[in-house]
């Protein structure tokens, strides 16, 4: 199919690429998006291309900028997922299919494929596709596929469709790794770490086969005893756990004294929640302390990955007392709260072998580190719906949070004229719609009304009364509580126009954490050496960099995570490939010291 | 103060009023509405009035069309309310508040009274006003005074002004009602008999001094035998209970064999409901047809009265069980429902002693009948609002309700930007606007979203899911289908653009029972007799009259409630004054055949 194959040694293929004629070029991208050479001619607009990744990249690029008919074209010249070997597939479907093990599937596994196959089509107009080597390259079983089919059958046909191309540009991705003989393989390793932690869980999940990982169960100790070993098999100087739980390890500088750069996140997960949330943090600077170490390497710069014990806030109300600890800002009276199960954190921490009394001991001295770096998945659809692996943040989010109830007059709904009524939730919906415009106008604000609730509503009731939430967010504290201002003054107003009463209590305030600039600056020069473009974004959620940013600067990497950036559930996901380029991306950042 | 006291018989103060000069009709009046001559003046245009009623209403017609400094400056020229003999009282005032028994308070209740007296002047800006004779006229305890005064403090603003210029007008009516001489001596007696009703309470309500009548509970039948043994001491002919627990009364007409007209309402109650819904539409044409029976008076139509033993499906899913046995669509299956206690309808029937055998037999034959008239309280705001006693029912309203599900996707509230939400309840809150629009537009179509929620929503997640219902009613089918036309149009648009799910399930469409125009046209000529403005309305609740209308031809009058018309609350109330003039209204109408 490829006579002009070119040669095997994966960095030559993009570079005989850069220098073939278009017809040569088109002729190898052959394939790589299914009937459909259009992508591939786009794309070559973007020469030179710089990696591997570039090259994926600006063929995603090429797919974005076509037509939505294009898009569908594409989608359509997929061939339907087929339990058996099926005529008409090219010999990339053909291959991928069989590897990836489908043509074993049982008899009824095959029916309801089949079933399964006609219904999707019917319903979207397309047929379901799927990358069948999966996120990490190594091919998903029949019963995986066919619950993915079950579960994209509920998308919204937008949300589907935008989900079909990414899976067509997952494939194209495995395609061309074979193609240019390119696997992600410390990303492969690190996949594999995280499903190994993984096999941790606490009692009441682990039995459903979920992940929930709460602060000093068994299974947390279980994960920071692996995580010390694994930090020692990797070659790390110096490993311990502290006095909170927290997982250190240090790789000492060429010169002992240099300062260090401090980097890390969390091994705690909420309650069914998903395997690369804060971990990916870990394993990501411990795969490349382990190529340091393999290569007897030491760097200008110290190296200190804390794996963080606590940063979700499960199982007492003391989120991030982990990162606390190192700031100093560790809450002794946090060591009274009971658990659900009325256990104190006191008698948690000693029952773990951890000594509270030490706690303080745990804080550092910002003089002596550069800054701390955190990578994390992204937990948000902002990288998956621009096909970008990487993501530079800018700031994490200040954020302001409310309770909110308005109170009106519960009455008869079939006697109450609409002109006669103070309806708790129509003056709701009416400052509502305002709230979705103006966080809208900022372009990088959000605001959310997560809880809502007429308490006791009956169907021929007025409502009397409507409690909801309301959370804001933004990437510095000016612009959150200039939309913050804008959002409650139109509550008061509405709810004065509509005789209706409303009551705010104020639950979380927290300061927005803008990065580093040189940190930041370090990550983009990163991301670039890797070809990719760069992308700066806040980040809306928190995490333990907002602790570190009390004391020193700090900078984070995101992540692409997969079905549209879900996280805190057992959907969270990415791809072996992604997490190669963070591997690679972190290398370049502490080898730039 | 008057020296121009009319003669004493309560007739001729209106005529006498009708020729008196402005300025005797003016000194005349004075008084009625404290240190606000302004009121009286503007009613005296409407000179000459058809009755007291006729005058009240005018005074009221005064101050609806005046300023809102004016009315403002009506509710500030009331003394506080106190507890001790004050200076600067109106004689009006000073009797009223003496004989109210205001200053029996005992020393904490007057403390009470002042404290409250300051918060309630410093919140809203001007005085509490109630009426202390109370809606029977005959006074309010202390106590009572203190608990309107704590429970007013919660109104929003507009609305406690509304009501107090509604005080304000009770007050003027009983200052009228004394100056006339002319008390409502049937509506208070039939205000007793709902006092006596009401005493009657199914056990776990009884106790915390609510009302509660279920079906076939020992307090419901002892309310059936009390209804019954009431109608034998008026003087009906013919008294029995049927064999569903329906109190029926026949007064025969002058001739036996003349056709029949059938009123009446239900004397089952909802939990913690009110006095009066259902059971005012028994109690009325009781007390005319004593009134008859004393005169020995009979009809050129037959009188049969039917208390309904169930209206409000409360202990059993059927709803108008009672009024359907007399129209023939008692449903036999409805007899083997249980209720909470496992009991079957059939089972608490023969313990009640009756035969669900012979319910067929309670079937009417339409022909011996001219219809169906229904005398009920408002249960809604327009009567109070407008300062009217009485209103015509054009029709009960149609009605058709939905459960509805939108999907939307759940995902980090901090982490999805606002343009890659499907947010459930940024869908809905689009959609309810509209709804609330779309209502309105018809002038007297209502449309309600009465329950709403987020099913296991959290302030940081964008809602997945949002959960509500909509109840639509129309006063024809035709104007209810369309609304629901549009208004379901819009929520597949809008759930359509923004990519996310909806699901409706209809629970309920009833269809609108017009008045027949005759029997309306009856109730308005008695309305017009009584000197009161005509108001036509629709009923947006659903009634008995909404059964017979099957059957026969059918038409309600409406008796306006206090409180803003509440319903189905311990609040519920109206006033011995408009009974009366629903006890004369109705008088009118019979002896109009």
């Amino acid at each position: 199919m490829n006579p002009l194959t070119p040669p095997a040694h994966n960095d030559q293929p993009i570079a005989w690429l850069n220098q073939a004629s278009d017809s040569e070029a088109n002729e190898w991208l052959h394939g790589i998006y299914e009937h459909s050479p259009w992508v591939a001619q786009a794309a070559l607009q973007h020469r030179p291309f710089r990696s591997l990744a570039h090259l994926k990249w600006a063929l995603c690029d090429s797919v974005t900028r076509a037509s939505h008919a294009q898009q569908l074209a594409l989608v359509k010249a997929h061939p339907v997922l087929a339990a058996k070997p099926a005529t008409g597939l090219t010999c990339e479907s053909r291959q991928e299919q069989q590897l990836a093990g489908l043509w074993q599937s049982t008899t009824d596994q095959a029916a309801e494929l089949q079933q399964l196959n006609a219904t999707y089509l019917a319903h979207f107009g397309w047929p379901f596709i799927i990358a069948v080597r999966g996120p990490r390259g190594s091919g998903l079983s029949p019963e995986a596929i066919l619950t993915e089919l079950r579960r994209r059958m509920t998308h919204a046909p937008a949300h589907e469709f935008h989900e079909c191309l990414r899976q067509i540009h997952r494939i194209a991705e495995t395609r061309l790794n074979e193609k240019c003989q390119s696997q992600p393989r410390l990303g492969s390793e690190v996949w594999d770490w995280h499903e190994w932690l993984a096999q941790f869980s606490d009692p009441g999940f682990k039995e459903h086969g979920q992940l929930s990982i709460s602060y000093l169960t068994a299974a947390h100790q279980a994960c920071a005893q692996t995580i010390a070993l694994g930090m020692k098999a990797c070659g790390f100087d110096e490993v311990h756990i502290d006095d909170v739980g927290n997982v250190v390890g240090r790789y000492h500088a060429q010169n002992i004294d240099a300062p260090c750069l401090l980097t890390g996140s969390h091994y705690d997960t909420v309650r069914n929640g998903g395997k690369y949330d804060g971990r990916l943090g870990i394993l990501v600077p411990m795969a490349c302390v382990r190529e340091l170490a393999r290569q007897h390497k030491r760097l200008n710069i110290g190296l200190e990955v804390v794996a963080f014990a606590e940063e979700e806030g499960q199982r007492y109300k003391a989120t991030f007392l982990a990162s606390s600890a190192l700031v100093g800002t560790f809450d002794k009276a946090w060591l009274d709260q009971q658990d659900a199960n009325g256990i104190s954190m006191r008698t948690a921490m000693t029952s773990a072998g951890l000594d509270p009394r030490r706690i303080s001991r745990i804080q550092r001295d910002p003089q002596r580190y550069v800054g701390f770096i955190e990578v994390h998945i992204e937990q948000g659809p902002v990288l998956h719906s621009m096909h970008l692996p990487l993501g530079i943040v800018t700031s994490i989010n200040g954020s302001v949070r409310y309770l909110v109830k308005i109170t009106g007059t519960a009455s008869h709904a079939g006697t109450s004229p609409m002109n006669q009524r103070q309806d708790a939730v129509a003056a709701f919906a009416q400052w509502a719609v305002e709230v979705e415009q103006r966080a809208k106008q900022d372009g990088d604000s959000v605001a959310t009304i997560g809880m809502l609730n007429v308490p006791q509503g009956s169907v021929n009731v007025v409502p009397g009364a409507c409690h909801f939430s309301l959370d804001m967010r933004a990437p510095n504290d000016a612009q959150r509580d200039a939309m913050a201002h804008d959002i409650l003054q139109r509550l008061h107003d509405i709810c004065a126009e509509r005789g209706v009463q409303c009551e705010l209590e104020e639950t979380v305030r927290a300061s927005a954490a803008p990065s580093d600039a040189q940190l930041q600056r370090r990550w983009e020069h990163a991301v670039t050496q890797l070809g990719l473009p760069i992308h700066r974004m806040p980040s809306g959620a928190g995490h333990d960099a907002m602790k570190l940013h009390q004391v020193m600067p700090q900078a984070m990497l995101f992540v692409r995570g997969e079905n549209q950036g879900i996280s805190h559930n057992p959907l969270e996901c990415t791809t072996a490939d992604d997490m190669q380029l963070a591997i690679d991306a972190f290398s370049l950042f502490i080898n730039d010291f």
